[in-house]
């Protein structure tokens, strides 16, 4: 008897895995978290009708979702001015991001990000073999024109960049991003990640024609929409690129619950701008508790603050370990010199009292 | 402005889908099903302990999913005796098949299947660019003994086989499957699809220890469990293969609804045993009608009973047309001679009865 014959490349990789779930802590530790503010969910919910539409469908999940998911891309393509034929929906942005390096990236092909951006996209790249080339942040948000001369150095078939940015909330006015597509080398294809542009300030989402061939926009129900775990995603883009996506994906990979509360919420436009309110609101919560203990809150365009701990990544590290150790789940930054942060998800005022109550002793311990 | 550079194999990949659904049809035709028969869901719907769970997990889905689906995979591996370490979840059968093809299966790299068994299966199969030995059914059975011939012979990395078999219904005891396990080529992988298993008489599923390194077990809550719209599958197998992975599958691609009511619906056993008597109650009634016809049933190990029309796969197609324009969903198999067959999935009361109306005017209809 042997055992099954791996492809070379599969055989190569490694098994890690991108991040660590929260679940995975609580039971190394024996204990929930007091709070959970690390993994950029938004504690604020979703739409109280999107949970009414989930709960409607739960009871109708006999029969699979509509493959083609006609009803959600109509909707979408309502609300983005653009034909349902240049919108696809997945499992999430992470889903979607498969697909795309899947149909792009063979053994070799370079692929361009920043050192230190979203850990997924470099799953997936190097998933299908391709060859990953990082730029640097700068002033700790990605540099569109770094990631441009690089893209056109290497002959990259795809360049990420998120805006506004994971792991630093910083984000690019439109122009900038406007500017960086024009800039785009013939053959590359910018992935826009817009998993937080529903937090951003207005005039961060440039308009982009939704036949331009040089960029594909993601955008998810994870974050402003407060459905991460729902999994749904959605790409815009032009339409034979979107029609592609059809040669790889899972047809029936999107449930019923899933589109019909992705719909629900959509249509909820009141509930997201009230998400906005209390993010805002809890934004400057964060700001403050970070100034009471001496750090520096960096300015925020998503639902998270990422804070500046005023040393070095070891320090920062360890005021992460005794954040968690006392029951707050939070992240940080895994590239020098931004892991001198800490990353903390914007939770309702029952999670901040207790990162206000136990950023402190975290600190403590920390400084030792 | 260029366009993306596709790789080589996506290049040449035609945008055909694996199946239409539902809601496709009754979009062009202007109106719902009176009874929807076609798709092997669950007319019977889940354990009314996993809808509270869905609804339940609806309220907590700003959430992201456990990762590591270890709730699930315990309660899988108690129920099926074998370690966590056996067991992987994925976004139904179908993703656990994408996955798996993904890691076997290159370009040219040979993979054997019958000609007329799941397409799905060979949707990825060809996704992934290997190439496709099909062998024909036997007396409207998938044929062991000729899958591990032709394996043998063309080296196959991947050998597919459902027992009991969609779109015929039949099975083998496990006898059989147990003689294909132990007469597999080295260096083959059998994929055992059990996603009707919990329809079938007992003595259907072999007994297989979990660390047999020549065969993967497939298994879903889409069937008897009656959750195809929630998208959770499973495989057992050896603990090597089932970590492999790991290295390419969407980790938080199980949501946290999904998790939630596969757990619940495992749960209650009871439930499953319910189903399995209206699903055997159901096949009567189907047998009956289809006589009342003049037709044949097949007999069914599943959740669906095939039945023989009696003529060419032509005049099939022409009944399953008129049931179809008649607002009867059903499907039938694509490959002759089995396609002088239509399949109808077993429904309660009400759809059986629209069965009962409408078939045979659409037998006349097709008669002409």
């Amino acid at each position: 008897m042997t055992g099954p014959r791996y492809t070379p490349l599969v055989a190569s990789l490694p098994a890690t895995v991108p991040f660590v779930g929260p679940e995975t802590q609580e039971r190394a530790r024996g204990a929930a978290f007091r709070a959970r503010l690390g993994a950029n969910e938004s504690l604020f919910g979703p739409s109280p009708r999107a949970i009414a539409a989930m709960e409607q469908a739960a009871r109708e999940v006999w029969m699979y979702g509509d493959p083609e998911n006609h009803d959600l891309r109509q909707a979408l393509a309502a609300h983005h001015r653009v034909s349902p034929a240049n919108i696809v929906v997945g499992e999430g942005i992470d889903g979607l991001l498969g697909y795309l390096v899947r149909m792009l990236v063979g053994t070799g092909d370079p692929v361009v990000t920043s050192d230190g951006a979203y850990p997924t996209f470099n799953f997936h790249v190097a998933g299908y073999g391709g060859t990953l080339h990082k730029v640097p942040y700068k002033a700790d948000a990605e540099d569109p024109e770094a990631l441009i001369a690089r893209a056109a150095a290497v002959g990259a078939k795809l360049i990420y960049i998120a805006n506004p940015d994971n792991p630093m909330g910083s984000h690019h006015p439109a122009a900038t991003i406007r500017a960086m597509i024009d800039a785009c080398p013939d053959g590359s294809l910018i992935v826009l990640d817009e998993a937080y542009i529903d937090l951003a300030p207005d005039g961060t989402a440039p308009d982009i024609a939704a036949d331009d061939p040089r960029v594909i926009r993601m955008r998810t129900f994870s974050k402003g929409y407060g459905m991460a775990g729902l999994r749904v995603g959605y790409a815009i883009g032009d339409a034979p690129l979107i029609t592609a996506f059809n040669k790889v994906r899972n047809h029936f990979g999107m449930g019923r619950i899933a589109q019909a509360g992705a719909l629900a919420a959509l249509a909820d436009q009141a509930w997201l701008a009230e998400v906005r309110t209390r993010v805002a609101a809890a934004r400057a919560r964060v700001g403050a508790i970070a100034a009471e203990n001496g750090l520096t809150a960096l300015p925020s365009a998503t639902n998270f603050v990422t804070v500046d701990c005023g040393r070095d990544g070891d320090f920062a590290r360890s005021v992460l370990k005794e954040c968690v150790a006392r029951g707050v789940f939070i992240r940080m930054p895994f590239v020098a010199p931004m892991d001198r942060c800490i990353r903390i998800s914007l939770g309702d005022d029952t999670a901040l009292d207790v990162l206000a109550e136990v950023l402190p002793q975290a600190l403590a311990a920390a400084r030792g």
